[in-house]
């Protein structure tokens, strides 16, 4: 199973899963390639760290990005890759019908929430601010609705009296860490993924 | 802590809270009365297995229903109890301002799923259908926002492969059996409940 992962940040999702195929941990995976919207990511350090083809996905103007043109070129990039799986792990950006429909029914996404709540931005300020006592993530395959795909895995992380802000998104991010890796590993082996954590 | 229950259906749940305090299990808590809106419903028999005091709220017509008229007598008889905490276990009827002013932040609800998902009716239907992986339910205080009120306590459920509708609402009233009482529980001995199971 070819996988190119998507990320706009740090790329610790992108970590665990690099660190777990490189243990062989992921079955029949192999990450092809790392590719983020921003430029000098952590997490193109990340896979230059795995030895994995990594690179900026660049836009020739911001009208360009608006547009879909720059979309365009990325599926042109990423279509060489031959990917049979494209995961989006913390990549910022809300990706348009042309790319959906060249990559259709590969594309999964990590939400930090239980969805269907706190869909969109600042999920875990949302659920924080709420004063859920669970909250957790969500895997899902994506589709045109924005956090509205059928939901693959979901892993729930409860809210103790006491918790900041800071602690409840490293237990999440924590949660994300097992639980992304594990789906990768049942999509690849072909096995119902059920385990969020 | 003198506790009065609302309920519309079986009393499933009044029962795990009536077993409970019978056994001694939650702290200095007293059911003094059970009501509910539906004549005959199960929840009064079950008050009666207990020897606590029930009785049907009724209405002089569905006209006074709807005006508040009925809501206001129903007043008048739980103030007679003097309740310290107001428990809706399946009350399926959307308690109107004079109501929640009456007895202002003592109500408790318990509602199927794991808000602020789900909200409303058929939530166990709804999660069912929305195919999540994680469920569960919530006890939280009622405010004039239905199913919006401050989030208390939440247990997850998780939904494994090959479950049916049906299995799923077992699950999860085995989690509301557990949790409703609990909470109970700490509301009675003043401390913040924080375990959901």
């Amino acid at each position: 199973m070819r996988v190119v992962i998507l990320g706009s940040g740090s790329g610790t999702n992108a970590e665990a899963i690099l660190s777990a195929a490189s243990a062989g941990q992921l079955g029949p995976t192999q990450v092809v390639a790392v590719y983020s919207d921003v430029q000098n990511a952590g997490i193109l350090e990340k896979a230059d760290h795995y030895e994995v083809k990594n690179s900026h996905l660049s836009s020739p103007s911001q009208q360009a990005i608006f547009n879909g043109e720059s979309e365009n070129l990325w599926i042109e990039t990423i279509k060489e890759d031959v990917p049979d799986l494209i995961v989006l792990a913390g990549f910022m950006r809300i990706l348009k019908e042309p790319f959906l429909k060249a990559f259709s029914g590969k594309i999964i996404n990590l939400h930090p929430s239980l969805l269907p709540s706190f869909p969109g931005l600042e999920a875990i300020r949302q659920a924080f601010s709420r004063g859920v006592k669970i909250t957790g993530c969500t895997i899902h395959w994506v589709n045109e609705v924005v956090d509205g795909g059928e939901i693959i895995a979901q892993a729930p992380v409860r809210v103790m009296p006491g918790d900041t802000y800071e602690l409840l998104e490293q237990k999440i991010h924590g949660a994300e860490h097992v639980v992304l890796p594990s789906v990768i590993r049942d999509l690849a082996i072909g096995v119902t993924p059920f385990l969020g954590e």
